[in-house]
């Protein structure tokens, strides 16, 4: 049997051209954070299955994760998101450091599920969080900082929008509105959760299906056209619900305030699943028709550290996954070309007996912080020009029989097209040359 | 049953501090290695475990190798070493690229394995290989990225040697001067690999113990006690061995070329256990007599391609373990102070009414490129300064009643006590100031 060269199903192989792309995206995810003052952090690969029992029970531990026993016997599991560890994190520290705590981190993270678009086994996923931020701030700052990043990337409210809600204003339209039991609120979460993904007949049938009386119905749906900031007051004064008992309300005249209205749109359907989140919730997502989607999902939870009985401390934050934004990137064609990698200078030689002075030439310069690719073998010189394209040089080097003989090189900078010969060993001159 | 806040064991929480540690390493391996032209690659996590089996043989999998059956029964393991996945990946692309093939990656590994010094069960290592480079210049250039990588955190040959030799040597003395069966090879290499771990006297006992007649016995002691290339060449010469069948005998002279033979030390033990090297075996190793250890191995090896029935391809490479690293740095004192994070300037209001104003310097700076840290609470003046030391911030703003009141700010540059004040909407100004 002849072992396969393909990688794990639902993973990638990063070849130099891809890695290049998700190092640009990283880095731009580190930039960023690094603008807003949050500091890195990264937790190991395997954490205990406890772990994400008690932040998210049972379900997705038997559905979705990859877990084992190790040699043993401790049940551990590929971590498949990382709040959990940060929360872990955090719990160790929270009473020694000063508040608020910003940390970002780029963690790869593993979910056993079929492959298909925007979803594979394997995905890196940019986390930030703030612990301990005033009401409201913590909340801002993160979506700002979504913002931020999306810009870095040349995005702008063209291409992605903030669909953002409040779960504290789906409880009161839920319990006090509807009357609904804890069970039945449960159900319709999940409800609301999928309705994106539901046609409009089907919801209607499943909304007939729930306990729900008529007028109750009637508030729901209405609650479900709500389609702005402004429809939403309104229905929350009928309502007779305090607009300040609603953080929402205050957030949207802050982004106002720094002209970020113009991302954020209110979306009623919009929970973020069944999930640990308390307050304000957000997805960023693609405006282009033909890729509706989430990019980035996130939100407010009050009570991660009560896991670990601490004291409560609120938390903000999102998750940003790297296949999904590379298909948003691609999409609205904001990548880069990558694929030729750079350096500064290609050497050649177009004779055998130039490799030592070649060898030396390339040690003398990567001492200066030059980066030299060094061609092994001779080169006839028309090649030279394909190769140096190909590496991404920015100057290429000959060394021609007769140069070798004279201790000459001649240098050529491939931009401008000017080519200027050098004594092989005066490094400062070659070194002004190239700057 | 409270939940533990600890890692899991044998892996790491890395802090902001210990991480910025983590990040600095990984940017000289990053910058090294492009010195050189490498390209960055990666792979994924999770390999079939028929690809370690494949290189390995079953020792290492059924040892330490972190491994369990997915939910589809596909056998797979946390990659244990980041040399199959390299193989795995080549073998899909090495007809279609020019040669030699330079890569290097930093992934994390796995590593069942009883914690202790240097030895955890997840740690990072830098992967360098080249692969297709003519003969001994790619040994050449791989140790010569070995040594700048070390030269760039400010050690030199006081700090680290290179323990090198040649497994044609071995060979060569195994089988042609001691005229052992493979069998009798196989365990003279287990027992010349551990030879620095036994004392004397275990080790003659163990020597005892062979099949080896007295006078094999004797040359074999005689090729063990040589510990310079000049001793290995009269050995040679004396055992009627042709020295250009040696390749470490002109790699030696290469590197007396470039002036790198002081870092470099003929090691009869160096054979790197029972892997899959065939040619030049090294070990950067930590010259403080504390802490006698390799930081690093690697070797020439020429036949990885073959477990997927591809042609041979010659190939030379290393990995450097994190862990190790840090250890080596730490002993050195080479390792700077990162106990503060870097921000440009802190932004603090005294008075919460200043609250607005401090959110919308922010965004206007950080628009400008300059990372900022909000201090979302009013903060005594006294303790700004503690803050933004912390902080690491090179600015700190402030905000008092009076300056909210006049649209005012106060910006201090933090290293040479000048304070400046500033309409609040100057940016440009403000930029300035902080250029």
């Amino acid at each position: 049997m002849t072992l396969s060269k393909k990688p794990y199903k639902g993973t990638r192989d990063f070849f130099p051209e891809e890695k290049r792309i998700r190092d640009y995206m990283f880095s731009k995810m580190k930039e960023t954070a690094e603008l807003f003052a949050y500091e890195s952090y990264d937790g190991p690969l395997l954490e205990e299955v406890e772990l994400y029992k008690a932040k998210s029970g049972e379900e997705l531990i038997n559905d979705q994760i990859y877990s084992f026993n190790d040699r043993g016997e401790r049940f551990v599991a590929i971590r498949p998101e990382m709040t959990p560890t940060v929360a872990r994190m955090v719990a160790q520290v929270h009473r020694e450091v000063s508040k608020p705590i910003r940390w970002y981190s780029i963690p790869n993270l593993y979910r056993y599920e079929r492959p298909q678009k925007g979803r594979l086994r394997e995905h890196w996923q940019f986390n930030v969080d703030v612990f301990g931020a005033p009401e409201v701030l913590g909340e801002l700052e993160i979506i700002q900082l979504g913002i931020k990043l999306m810009q870095s990337f040349g995005a702008n409210s063209n291409h992605f929008e903030i669909l953002i809600n409040d779960r504290a204003i789906v409880d009161k339209v839920f319990k006090e509105l509807l009357k609904c039991s804890e069970d039945e609120c449960y159900k319709l979460y999940k409800l609301v959760d999928r309705s994106k993904k539901l046609d409009k007949e089907k919801f209607t049938t499943q909304i007939n299906e729930t306990t729900l009386n008529d007028e109750a119905k009637l508030i729901f749906n209405e609650y479900l056209a709500l389609n702005s900031i402004e429809s939403l007051k309104n229905f929350l004064t009928k309502n007779s619900i305090d607009e300040k008992s609603i953080e929402l309300i205050s957030l949207d005249e802050k982004l106002k305030d720094l002209g970020l209205s113009d991302y954020v749109v209110f979306d009623p359907t919009i929970v973020r699943g069944l999930d640990y989140y308390t307050g304000i919730v957000f997805e960023i997502f693609d405006k282009n028709p033909e890729n509706r989607r989430a990019i980035c999902g996130g939100g407010s939870y009050a009570n991660i550290l009560k896991i670990f009985n601490e004291p409560s401390l609120p938390g903000v934050g999102f998750g940003l996954g790297d296949v999904t934004l590379k298909d948003f990137l691609k999409t609205h064609n904001l990548l880069p070309d990558f694929s030729s990698p750079k350096v500064d200078i290609i050497l050649t030689t177009q004779d055998e007996t130039g490799l030592n002075s070649l060898l030396n030439l390339a040690h003398s310069l990567r001492s200066n912080g030059i980066s030299v690719f060094t061609q092994l073998e001779p080169l006839k010189i028309k090649k030279v020009f394909t190769l140096a394209d190909k590496k991404g040089a920015s100057f290429a080097a000959l060394l021609g029989t007769q140069e070798i003989q004279d201790g000459l090189v001649q240098i050529k900078n491939l931009s401008t097209k000017d080519q200027k010969e050098f004594k092989i060993d005066s490094i400062d001159e070659i070194k002004g040359y190239l700057a």
